[in-house]
Formats: structure tokens, C-alpha cells, sequence
């Protein structure tokens, strides 16, 4: 079985995480038969480790780890790495798949400029 | 005159910019008449502060903020505002639209959905 894990930075305030449980339900829409769970780097949970547990836990073994930052910072060379060597000693059965961060895709980052060229015509207009 | 700023986090890396600066090159060829600036919150250059007085002193006083934040945490409801009130005071002949943060728009995040569907089914068949 497969999973999709969100993997983001985490805030103290508990709203900053809306935006990462509204893609996961577009996405739960979208493959209703695919577990979507979301997990955090700091201040929220559950933590990875504790994510991808429990997925381990329900039998799954694919994952597919999509980093929600917009750039590559050491939170991505640093943090994750080590996050996911530790995780991969511990779950030996896993295979994860680590996507490119979202802010390294370039239709994303089209899409946002689209999006962004948009909001600033309605302004002149306005 | 109308300008568009991006305000993102900033990082210590500074390939952490680098998708910002995709961006604003994106925006810049389709609004090739517009100035298209990126400002950072913290250990990035310009500031906002910095951002905003270089436009006013080319006679732009119509300005497009648009908060790259994939969430809203304290840095969008304490910082920004700080910053954009100290900024305002300096700066009376400005007009400034605060957009909402790219993490607010449902556009945006059903498109962000769309392309991590399609990753995780790209994977799924390999």
C-alpha cells in the first residue's frame, strides 16, 4: 500500500496549518484509496517519525514524501536528510520516494506567477 | 507607477532565493512594464523597508505586496503588519494592496494539489 506524506515546516499557531490540511483533502478527494497524511519539522505534529510510524504501522510501505517549502534552505539539506536516514534504519521495509520540494518545480512556480499577475491587474483595475 | 513586491522569509542559503527570483523573472516578461521586486523578512536583502524606499524614490507609489507564505503564522500577523506601519509613516504619498499570502488562495492550493497528485501517481507506476 502507498502513502502520501506532506511534509512542512510547522508554526506555534495552530492556523498555519490550514492551508496543508485543505491540500491534503483536495488530495484525499482526488485518491480516495491512497492514505494522505501530513507530518511536521518543528512546533506541530505528529513529527515525520511519528507519520511515517503509524503509516508503517497500517501495513504501508511506499511512501511518497513531498517537502511543502517553497525554497531549499537547511531545512531541506540538513534537517530532512537526517530525519530520513534515521527513519530508514528504523523502518527497513520502507521505500520512500522524496519529491522535489514544491518551490523546485518550475510549473509550480509558473503557476504562481500566473496566479501573482493576476491579483495585480485586479488592483490597477480597482 | 505600479510595482509588485514579493515578500518571502529569507534564509541564510543563498540558493534559498532562488525560486523567488524565478518567479519575479516569470512575472517580469509578462508585465514588462511593471517593476517586479523581491523583499525578505529576515537574513535576505533587501528588507521590505529597503524594497519599498527604492521604488518610492524611482516615483513609484502604487505598490502590490504579495506575502510568499505558505501559511499564516506570526510573521504575516505580528511582523508584516509592524513592518508595513513603520513603512506607511515614512512613506505617505504610498499606496499600498496587501494581497492574501499565496497559502490563502484556493486557486493556488488546488493547482499545488493537482501537481502532487500527479508526482505521486508518476512514482506509484515506476
Amino acid at each position: 500500500m502507498s502513502a502520501i506524506v506532506l511534509f512542512a515546516h510547522g508554526a506555534r499557531d495552530p492556523e498555519w496549518a490550514q492551508p496543508f490540511e485543505k491540500i491534503r483533502q483536495h488530495l484525499q478527494q482526488t485518491l480516495p484509496a491512497t492514505t494522505v497524511a501530513i507530518a511536521y519539522l518543528e512546533c506541530m505534529q505528529p513529527t515525520l517519525d511519528e507519520a511515517i510510524s503509524n503509516l508503517s504501522a497500517q501495513g504501508i510501505h511506499h511512501i511518497t514524501l513531498i517537502p511543502m517549502f517553497l525554497a531549499r534552505g537547511g531545512h531541506l539539506k540538513k534537517d530532512l536528510p537526517a530525519l530520513l536516514a534515521n527513519i530508514q534504519q528504523q523502518h527497513t521495509e520502507l521505500t520512500l520516494h522524496i519529491s522535489p520540494a514544491i518551490g523546485e518545480v518550475e510549473d509550480v512556480l509558473c503557476s504562481l506567477a500566473q496566479w501573482i499577475g493576476t491579483e495585480f491587474q485586479k488592483n490597477k483595475t480597482h
